[in-house]
This record gives C-alpha cells, structure tokens and sequence, in this order.
C-alpha cells in the first residue's frame, strides 16, 4: 500500500526496471487514483509501465474513460496492452466509443480473437451476455486429475478465477463444475466427473444484468458459468464484476428518484450537470403547474378566507412525504424482487390502513392546530380532514404508481415521484379547498 | 434448482435417507424462501434434515429471523447445529437475542469456542471484526508446499473460502497469504515463503463495515484478513458478506431519504409501519409549520392579490426538487467517499453556477407565465425573480446540509431532506410573498 503521493513519486524518480520490480506490490485501483488526482504529465508515467499493468489499469477505469487511457499510447503499444486485456473490459472499451475507432481496434487484434470479441459485442450490455468474460478454465469429461493438473500449470495465469472449473463434452456443453479444492484433495487418477457437481446453476446470456445480481448475492456465489439455449458454455461472470453492476443500478435508482440523469459526476462540468437536471426540473414545472391549476380555481374562496393559503403548505407537504414514504418500500420491495404476485394484495391493504391510521393521528393533530390558529372549529375540521383524505391518496398512489409503471417496463424508480407528487398536490388543495368552499359560510 | 413447491413436496414426501442423499443439490437460500412461503408445519420438514444443513439455512436467514429458525428444535439438537454454524453467523445470532437466551447458547457451546464467540462479541456489530469469521486456513512461515497440501487435505472442508492460505509467524502476526493456484503449480519442496505474497492488505478490527465494503469494491478482492493493532490475524471478511452489507448500507440510505425507519419491512405489520413513518410525519410538520408561519405574515398580501395563492405551489415544488438533486449528488459522493477534501470547493461552485443559470432559465419561464396567466409584468417579475433566488438558495442548501451533518457525525441521509425542503420552503415564500409586499402597488 502506498499512498497516492508516493506512488507519483515513486514512479516519476524510479527507471523503467526498478518499476518493473516493484510493480507488482501496488494495486493498479491505486494507480488509477494517483494519476486521475495527479496534475502533471501522466504520458511519461505511464510509458514506464509494462502492457499488462496498463491493462490491469485500463480494467479498472470507468467504462468511459478506458479508451482515453488507451489512446495515450502508440498504435504499436495499444496493439499489446489490448492483447492483455480480458474481452469483458475490452468489449466495455469498444462499447462507449464511435464505430470508426471501434472498427479501428478490432482490426489490430488477431483473427481469433477479433471473433471472440465481436461475438461478445453482440450481446446487450446490460446483459449477462454483454458482462461476462470468455477467460474461464474448461476440461474434457473424460480427463483425470492428474491431466487436469497439467492443464492448470499451463493456462490458470490466464483465468479470470481459477477455483473453479467447468466440465464441458465434445459439443461444449455444460455438464458440472469442480472446485479447486477438491482437485487438491483427491488422487491423480479419479475421474473428473466423479468429483464434480453436476447442478451447477448457469445464467441465460440474454439475462438482465440486475438478475444476475440478485443470484449471487442470494447464493453468495464468487462466479457464475453463461450458457446458450444448447447449454453450451459461453463465458463466465464473477462477482467483483457484479459488485461494480450492483453499485451502478444502486447510483441509478437514487438518481431517478431524485431526478438527476445518469451520467451526472460530482466532479463534473456545470454543462453536464444541466443537461443532466434541467428536463427533470421542466416535467416539475408541468405537475407544479397542474398544482397551480387547481388552486386557482379556488381563488375566490382563498380572497374569502386568506387563512387557507396559509395552511396550503402543509397539505401539500404532508400528502408528499406520505407518499414518498410508500412508494420507496415499493420501488426497493421490486428493486428486491420482495414484491411478488402473492403479498401484492397484502402490501397494498397494509399501505391504506397505515394512510388511514396516520391520517387519523395527523387529521386530528392538524385539525386543532387549525382551530387554535385560526379560532373557528369548522377551519379545524376542514383542514384536518382534507389531511386524513390525503394521506390515503398517499399511500394509494404511492403503491399504483410504481407498480403501474413497472407493469407497463418502465423503470419505476424513473418517474414516480413526480407522479405521486402530482396525485397528491392536486387531490390534497383538491380536498382542502373544495371542503372550504362548500362549508364557506360556517368559515367566515 | 428445484421450485419452491417441488422442494416441499419432496421435503414432505422423503425419507430422511433419501433426503440426505439429494439434499447437497439444493442450495439452502432455496429451502428458506420454500419454508418461508410455506404455510404447513416446517417443523416436521426441518427436522429430517441434518444439522450441517440446518446451520447453512440458518446462515441464509435474516439475523433477526437466525433465533427463530433454532428455537424450533430440541436443546440437544440445538447444540449440534451451533457447532456447524460459522463464528460470523452465530454471532450474528447471538446479536441479536436477549442476554438471557444468549447466555443459554453459550453455556451449550464447548469450552474453546465459547471462548473464541464472546470475544467476537466483543466487537461491535458494525465494525470488521463484528462481521469477520475466525474459520481461515493459516500456515507457518516454515512450511513447504507439500506440508501445506497435507494440511489443505485435513482443513479446508472448514474453512470459509479455501482459495487463500494466510502465513504467520510464531506470534500469530500476519506475514503474506499464498494463492491455492500458486500452492498447485509449485513443487512440493518449495517453501511457502518464496510463493507468498507479503503486501497483503489486511484492515483494522475497528474499521467501519461499509469503509471494509468500499475497499472490497476499489480492489475487487474475494477475501480480506483482518488484524488487531499488533498485526496478529483474527479473521477473515468473505464478499458474499460484504454484498449483504452494501446492500444494507443502499436500503438504509435510500430509507432515511424517505424518511422511513430501519426496521420496516414490505410485507410486515400495520403497526411497524405506523412506528417506521409516524416519527418522520410528524417532525415534517413542524417543518411543514414554519412554512406555513412564513406564508401567514404576509396574509394581508395574499387578501389584495389571490394570485399569489395560486403560484405558491411552484415556488415551494421546484426549490424542494432543485435542492433534493444537489441533496443526492452530495449524499451519494460522502457515500462512495467521492467528495473529498480537494474537490470540495470545486464542487460547492459547481452547484451555485448550476443553481443560477437553471434558475435564469426556469425563472424567465415562469416569469413569462405568471405575466400571461395574471397579466401584469411585474407580476412575472415578482415570481421569475424569486424562483431565481430559490433555485440558488436550493444548491447552496442542498450541499452544506449533508456536509455539516456529516461534520457533527450524523448520518446525511437521515435529515437532509427535511432540512433542506424547509429551507427552500421557507425563503421560497419569503422571497416570493416579501418581493410581491414590497411591489405591492405595482401589482394590483
């Protein structure tokens, strides 16, 4: 472990071969800090550094930075470093840039292994197919432990994890896994397929990314075989890879209930930042609008009796939280796979008794306060009860709403805040002002 | 992978023999979700299973479900199926029963590992050593390799994740881990000292467990050890482990940005939830009530020009949503430790220019909006100008509310929002009602 100084330091004092002999004690998620912070010349750096390091670092950087890491380098050097790269970070390197340059590098590579990768660009990228890697170790049905030990010596450096192996036939399909360890523990003629475990659990390649997810952290596994619609075996995924997806679809749901665009960065350019929060601000102003609408057509009532403006925030802001409340249990119960077709029902009818219960408690709360605010009990009974109806809107719309929009696949951590918002700003000045208006002369 | 009926159905209609012999291909997150959707007796199901299997379903469970799972047995049964449970697991357990039960356990258990759970105890429950498990593989400094495979041939069925073999020396200090690959490509004589990797990166008993989920992200590692102060090895943290906490860690900030306690569950009861939401209700009234108090000052304004009224809900919707954004891109920076000492300024001045010209151009909308609605000029000026100031105020607020929370050690996500919507409600009003006062007689 070196510190991020010490690390540039290190690098810009030491010669090309006492940073070869070094190298290997530093992880390059560290050096891929120290440069990103590091305001000098990172070229010269770089240069110094052996291709399978720079791919390792390449490996580490987001999607979108990885080919301005590679560009920094001679088309000779990029032809290497891409070569030691592994053709799941390599396929996420093609895929954030332009066709050209992308037809560019898959020139540069070897024939088998332009194949490989192609083949694998042809997968949806938020696909098991479009994450998983085609660096796995696979043995013959019919080898010994002794061959399948040979075989290791030879090609476990080049595996993306090499505790697991996976038994394949002649036609490439996925018969078992063998562990390792078990190799270790048993003699050198046992058969392969008398240790290995033949329920081994594949994902489809067109299975969604957040699937995936959700198997490994439900079975706690390091890695997970790919297989076609034939069971033959495609590549494998494992589970730093899931971890980093994981963090992303987390970002992705705070995002988009918060209204900020995906490829918003702290750090980033007030341009971006715009672009990224803008239209979610012009689709407010449309609901705040229809808010405004409604208030508006209680105008006379509210030139009557000014108190009412005044209490208008708390309507609106109660009825918002409630609803909020809701639907984050719901969106995370989805997000989770913990909303099912059983407990829908259930889930629902627990959300309007705690919108009733809750509204009781508020209605009665708010209703006093009215009533010593204001001095006449009919302004305590109205406001009250424009509380207790709104926050059964609440919970309603804030079960609907996700769950609607998940049924027609729009991502439900996308836009249902502002539509639960809308429900209960126009249904709570709805409720408030219209009681008003119809008991006016009991309120004046 | 069997459905969650057919796992029933088998589980009810086999023989304890013919279970055993099925039983290892179906994985135990399986059986739990079949038992839990199950509304039959799971008493009479769980018993014909063994106790190592017992204790991988228990392992699976909830923590606060652990207990319950192993109180449907007998005491005698209960101790055997403790003694197959992981030192992690049972103190989870343990965490979460009272003194009383807890003490019951520990008296069943055998002397050593009763010795070795409380000292787990010890830690808290948050911390690197209160997730650490104490089953690792650790081999002397002086051992070759092929003493070390007849200790893998004795040990590793135990240990938690056997593709790691830590080296200490006499004192129990950590001195370097060796790869399972690098024990099986190396030939017996050689000793573990030469294959062994001594910059291992091991974290502090005392690191907070989403500190230990950060690095296990950055460094994509599969297993950290972790030492005391003296270097001594206490323990192990697996990745499996760590995805549960990060996706603890994600509901848990997701929850209080809602403002819905820890404990709430999607499918449990009326009364949880009441407990879960009421608290946070009710201090948004309070916050909700000053809003109101700011807009009552100016009542006398709002009785000469009703408009007001109606545009009130765009000023207070479009600051709240303006500053939740700023709210989440700083929550989610402290989180993933983005925002650091260097960027801090970068990123405040980020946000106010965001603020101004988001706010220039929602301003002149609205101002051109209000102008046309209420159809006086300087009726849009009053509204246009005080979203400006509102969309300012709102990323101004939205990035020192979390970051002085953050100061005084509090969790950001537990009270910014409700700060930070009182402070865009509040001066959102104040700038829109006091400039509408101040302009009063241009106005009607």
């Amino acid at each position: 472990m070196f510190y991020e100084d010490e690390i540039i330091t290190f690098l810009l004092n030491s010669s090309k071969e006492e940073i070869l002999e070094r190298i290997e004690d530093i992880h390059p998620a560290d050096i891929l800090d120290a440069i990103n912070d590091f305001e000098g010349d990172i070229v010269s750096i770089l240069r110094k550094l052996p291709d399978d390091y720079i791919a390792l670092i390449i490996d580490q950087a987001e999607n979108d930075e990885k080919y301005n890491l590679l560009s920094l380098f001679t088309e000779n050097r990029q032809k290497k470093i891409i070569s030691e790269m592994s053709s799941d970070e390599l396929v996420d390197l093609l895929g954030n840039i332009d066709e050209d340059k992308k037809e560019m590098i898959i020139l540069q590579m070897d024939k088998e292994e332009a194949e490989e990768v192609k083949e694998l660009l042809g997968y949806a990228p938020d696909t098991a197919g479009g994450i998983m890697a085609t660096e796995f170790l696979a043995i013959k049905e019919n080898m010994t432990v002794g061959q399948t030990l040979q075989y290791l010596q030879k090609e476990a450096p080049s595996a993306e994890t090499p505790y697991y192996l996976y038994v394949i036939d002649d036609k490439e399909v996925l018969k078992g896994v063998v562990a390792l360890r078990d190799i270790i523990i048993s003699s050198f003629s046992t058969s392969v397929t008398e240790i290995m475990n033949e329920k081994v659990l594949s994902v489809p390649a067109e299975m969604d990314q957040e699937e995936v997810g959700h198997l490994f952290e439900k079975y706690g596994f390091l890695v997970m075989p790919v297989t076609n619609g034939l069971g033959v075996m495609l590549g494998i995924i494992t589970v730093d890879d899931v971890m980093e997806i994981l963090r992303e679809e987390h970002t992705e749901d705070l995002y988009r209930l918060a209204g900020l665009g995906e490829g918003e960065k702290l750090a980033g350019s007030v341009g971006n930042s715009i672009r990224s929060r803008l239209p979610w601000l012009l689709v407010n102003l449309v609901t705040a609008i229809m808010a405004a609408a409604t208030v508006s057509l209680f105008e006379s009532t509210i030139s009557r009796i000014v108190a009412l403006a005044t209490f208008m925030p708390i309507v609106a802001g109660m009825g918002g939280n409630a609803g909020t409340q809701t639907l984050t249990m719901i969106i995370r119960g989805i997000a989770l796979g913990e909303l099912t077709l059983e407990n829908s029902k259930q889930v629902l009818m627990k959300e309007i008794y705690v919108g009733m219960i809750n509204g009781v408690l508020l209605g009665l709360i708010v209703a006093l306060l009215g009533y010593l605010w204001v001095g006449n009990p009919v302004f305590g009974f109205v406001i009250g009860m424009a509380m207790f109806l709104n926050l059964i809107v609440s919970t309603i719309s804030g079960y609907f709403v996700p769950v609607t929009l998940k049924k027609l696949n729009i991502d439900p951590a996308l836009a249902s805040g502002v539509f639960v918002t809308t429900v209960t700003d126009v249904l709570g000045f709805f409720f408030f002002l219209g009681l008003a208006t119809i008991l006016i002369h009991a309120l004046i």
